[in-house]
């Protein structure tokens, strides 16, 4: 099927999404079924606002540099498509450039967007590929056995403790309890990564608490109080999705931005809260970070596994495309922990918008505050290697797109 | 002089203060004048208590990992003395373990206790070197251009603004105000730095505030208009030491912990401040990051300049100390911005220690929101090089001494 391609980022950046894009796009641009492949300039607000640039007006080694440029280069967002008319606007776009094939990198709200649109498609007769291309950091899209951003994320924040756990170590007799906040808003995912940095029994994290396990106050207190005595210090990685036994997060913001466009509650007050409580629970002073975005768009210390997983998604997305199949997430299928071994697979859209991969309850350990050795096991093929950056005056150098737009904005 | 000599670490860990004591360990174990190494475990506390280690007997492989490792590997305190006792005492251990070579790598307070002690060795007439070798991220030392330490603090933290930029450069249209706190208690030495981060008119930080520029709350809201206007976002570093025109810190932190054994005020709360003033004060959603104490170790993207500064200033101190000179701190004299070029010098202990080196009115920008070019030539050459660090299994591999203590503990 002959006709141009468009590709869309969505939801919040990963460290790799831009090697997802890279794939899709060096594949796309050698493809001779497509035409022209067009960027969506903040996900799908740029089909509902009409703006798209051509990517085929790029240099190629701007092109080459998304797989060392963090975020999104092609734009993200978080709008939610509520509306039948959202849907109907976004076809009529896809119809007015021609776009036959259609590549989502983002989560599972992505993925429900992408599946809507293809049935639309579908329903009007409108001859179109959609394919999904998974991208989350949370590591919580079903039917992947992960997904691409989540090995870089777990690498840098667990490198990230490893520094500040050392800090800590050196520091106990006046810092002596560090709390470090995790994102992950549902799921355990990304704090119980950092406990890769946690090789002996001295080192940092010496508790992990997950969104899994409802917070038990006088548990943990106990749990604080016996690293104190055992290594004189305790380094605590807390989700900041960690919740009461009633369900309610531990540090919920109140207020006009507590939350965001798709409902969810925002987060960010965990570690302040465990701070507070270790400091009049257990009367030692404590400290804590929030690295916040920071930790995934760590590119400059990435998983080169996760980089080339991401890549391989993106190129594998056009060639299914180019068979005409449609309504399809490319997911990663592990064949072995050791020696690591992956291939792709795929999924429907549908599955994965409806999905949700939980953190396994046989992987936090009995006591709820750490995890097992089959976690470990699994995680750890994921932060193999480092992506190599450019740097230039001792700082690293990302791509940033001309972004030749093919239609004036209609805002 | 023959005797032993003793290496303490105190203060705030960096990235590089290991490298320093790697100078002076390597340096010191080959001197024919020196007996036998000690370290002080966790700085002058180590000596109170009686806490020393040998380290002739450490591997010679993980005294060289300290290039590779962060934070302060001998153990570090911020323990102030007050008492005449203590200072007694410490002289009383230093005769009994025969240490004729005392070596202190930290900030202001360090070397005044140096200095005092090396005062009261000389009263006694005990034959006894003192030399400071010097750290801290603050870059606030007097009398040294910059101090190890710097360098590696300002090209991490201005990579996580690069990166979480992007970030904020890929959401705009959800996440429109990105802030991320730096360290900087008095000076905006560090948050400074991140401008380095700003290539363009594009790049992140746009905005920096520092201790140095009292806060304008209403001058602050026009600039971050005027960014979201040009570039739909804005990216702030605030430095944890930003005050209001009266002098108070614009986020203190009130209760038990509030403040330290020096009776310096902890602060934590200026991200979160400016966040909530953004988010009343220009109706847009922002993120804040705090990234506490991880920046103050990330060797993973240390500056090799820094590192190997370090390591001179620490080998410079014994080659000083075997002359007979007491008394003075290692000093860095900067020759050149361009090519770069930089010598050791020395400063008395009690001139560093009475000293503070502000970051100049002239380096502030006219608006009072960013630096000057000036300031820029005088940080870049600071981050050239990254630490190559030793890597297992995905994350970096740090040393950790054995600690054969030379005396059972009197606590």
């Amino acid at each position: 099927m002959k006709g141009n391609c468009l590709i869309a980022q969505s939801g919040g950046p990963t460290a790799v999404i831009n090697s997802s894009a890279c794939g899709i796009i060096q594949t796309a641009l050698k493809a001779r079924e497509i035409e022209r492949v067009f960027a969506a300039h903040n996900g799908i607000l740029g089909v509902l606002h009409e703006e798209l640039f051509d990517l085929g007006r790029e240099k190629p080694e701007t092109i080459d540099g998304l797989k060392t440029s963090p975020a999104a280069a092609l734009g993200s967002c978080r709008y939610k498509i509520k509306k039948e008319e959202d849907f109907q606007q976004i076809l009529r776009i896809f119809k007015k450039y021609n776009i036959r094939y259609f590549f989502y990198i983002g989560g599972n709200d992505s993925m429900d967007t992408a599946d809507k649109i293809n049935r639309l498609a579908a329903k009007e007769n409108y001859n179109f590929v959609a394919i999904g291309v998974p991208k989350t950091i949370d590591n919580d899209l079903a039917l992947t056995d992960h997904a691409p951003g989540y090995g870089s994320v777990i690498k840098y924040l667990a490198t990230m403790v490893m520094e500040a756990g050392r800090d800590t170590e050196a520091l106990y007799t006046s810092d002596t309890v560090n709390i470090i906040e995790a994102m992950g808003r549902n799921t355990g995912w990304i704090a119980a990564g950092t406990a890769l940095a946690r090789r002996n029994e001295e080192d940092a994290p010496h508790i992990i608490l997950l969104p899994e396990v409802p917070f038990d106050e006088k548990k943990f207190i106990r749990r604080v109080n016996y690293f104190l005595e055992k290594n004189k210090r305790c380094v605590i990685v807390v989700s900041e999705g960690t919740k009461w036994p009633d369900g309610s997060y531990i540090a919920e913001q109140k207020g006009n931005f507590a939350k965001d466009a798709f409902g969810h509650t925002q987060l960010g007050g965990a570690g302040f809260f465990i701070k507070n409580l270790v400091e009049q629970e257990v009367n030692v002073k404590a400290r804590f970070a929030i690295p916040s975005t920071i930790q995934r768009t760590g590119i400059h210390f990435a998983s080169l596994t996760d980089s080339e997983e991401a890549y391989r998604t993106g190129k594998r997305a056009v060639e299914l495309a180019l068979t005409g199949i449609s309504g399809k997430m490319i997911t990663l299928v592990r064949k072995s922990d050791n020696p690591y071994s992956c291939e792709t697979g795929t999924a429907a859209l549908a599955d994965v918008a409806n999905g949700e991969k939980l953190f396994p309850r046989e992987w936090i350990s009995e006591d709820g505050f750490f995890v097992t050795e089959n976690f470990l096991n699994y995680a750890r093929p994921l932060i193999q290697g480092e992506v190599q950056l450019l740097i230039k005056d001792g700082l690293p150098e990302f791509i940033r797109f001309e972004k030749h737009f093919v239609k004036a904005k209609t805002e």
